[in-house]
């Protein structure tokens, strides 16, 4: 059977769609926009009632959460190389970088876009967008930290899922003005490989980003 | 090397404590209390920069987040059975629940205890405070449909480490009331099957829980 990947474009499904690029796998892309409410339809709550993106249809089922969706993507195509497999310890490192990607990372970036998950009220909502920022410093300066012993990817030497999971954060970052690029070079460096490979060119291009 | 895992009392920590009596681990408890600032402490960011617990430090470094701990707790001990290890759809569906629990309930958790992580400002703290019980039963309701078709464990018919981290939230709720365990019959029977296993009940004595 043919994956499905549900995406919007330029949202965290990126990782997954460069993964599913990397991979050299067979799959469809299916679009279901945040942007025009398409996640909270009924036909896709069935296929993910969180109503959130992204979602990759299997024949065993659909699977949710990005750092499921990206390690069983490495485990299901292993000649692709995007994880260490053999290694439970440096699987479990990639994990934990993925994970904190997650549950710390995007959630600062939901506070900009979906303040509305964290508070109710006109004024709140906004006091809780404008600390984003902040938020983001701190955690960027740790992944700048990591990236700081000249290694080209986010896990060593060898290139893995954590690397497009990163990217997609690192443009959000920079597109949106929640910070300066130039603050992390380590990061900005790191992006620019991602952005040479042609299965992340070629996804890039596919959701229409550049 | 004797593992030594990093714990709060009653923190997100317990689901790790508890896989490590699963597993019959040689492990000893380091006791870091996110309430007394030793979390921040200098020689606790030297171990984990991020300053949460839990940290797992094994004779290869120093693991942290949840889901990535569990996962490896898992795979370096195959014989305890705490993971669908041979079959990868499986696996990635139970790092799916971890990873939800991790990057969605966690955090509405965490507005109540943790409201400065989201926001500035005395009133807004107490907004951002006042939303968790809300954010908390949507998500509640999600685990209650899992758990409908009468499964004793979060992953089907075996007990993985999801049930131990799932525990974790479930307590948390009932403890504080930030929600009505009557509300979600199945997890409220989910709680009760968990706590009768012997190594949940080593764990919670050790950390003076019960």
């Amino acid at each position: 059977m043919t994956l499905k990947l549900f995406y919007s474009p330029n949202a965290c499904s990126l990782a997954s769609h460069i993964a599913l690029e990397e991979a050299g796998a067979d799959y469809e892309l299916v679009l279901t926009s945040t942007r025009d409410g398409s996640v909270r339809k009924p036909e896709y709550l069935a296929i993910n009632p969180k109503g959130r993106v992204p979602a990759l249809q299997t024949e065993r089922g659909v699977l949710t959460e990005s750092p499921a969706i990206l390690s069983w993507i490495a485990q299901a195509y292993p000649e692709a190389r995007l994880a260490p497999l053999d290694d439970p310890f440096a699987f479990a490192e990639m994990q934990a970088f993925n994970g904190f990607l997650s549950s710390s990372m995007h959630i600062m970036f939901a506070l900009h876009w979906r303040a509305a998950r964290f508070v109710e009220g006109e004024d709140h909502l906004a006091a809780v967008k404008a600390h984003a920022p902040k938020a983001l410093a701190e955690q960027f300066r740790l992944v700048e930290e990591r990236l700081k012993d000249g290694r080209t990817w986010v896990n060593g030497e060898a290139y893995t899922v954590s690397d497009p999971y990163l990217l997609v954060f690192t443009r959000w970052l920079d597109e949106n003005g929640l910070g300066d690029l130039d603050d992390y070079p380590n990061v900005k460096a790191h992006r620019a490989h991602v952005e040479t490979r042609p299965a992340v060119r070629r996804a890039l291009e596919q959701e229409g980003l550049s």
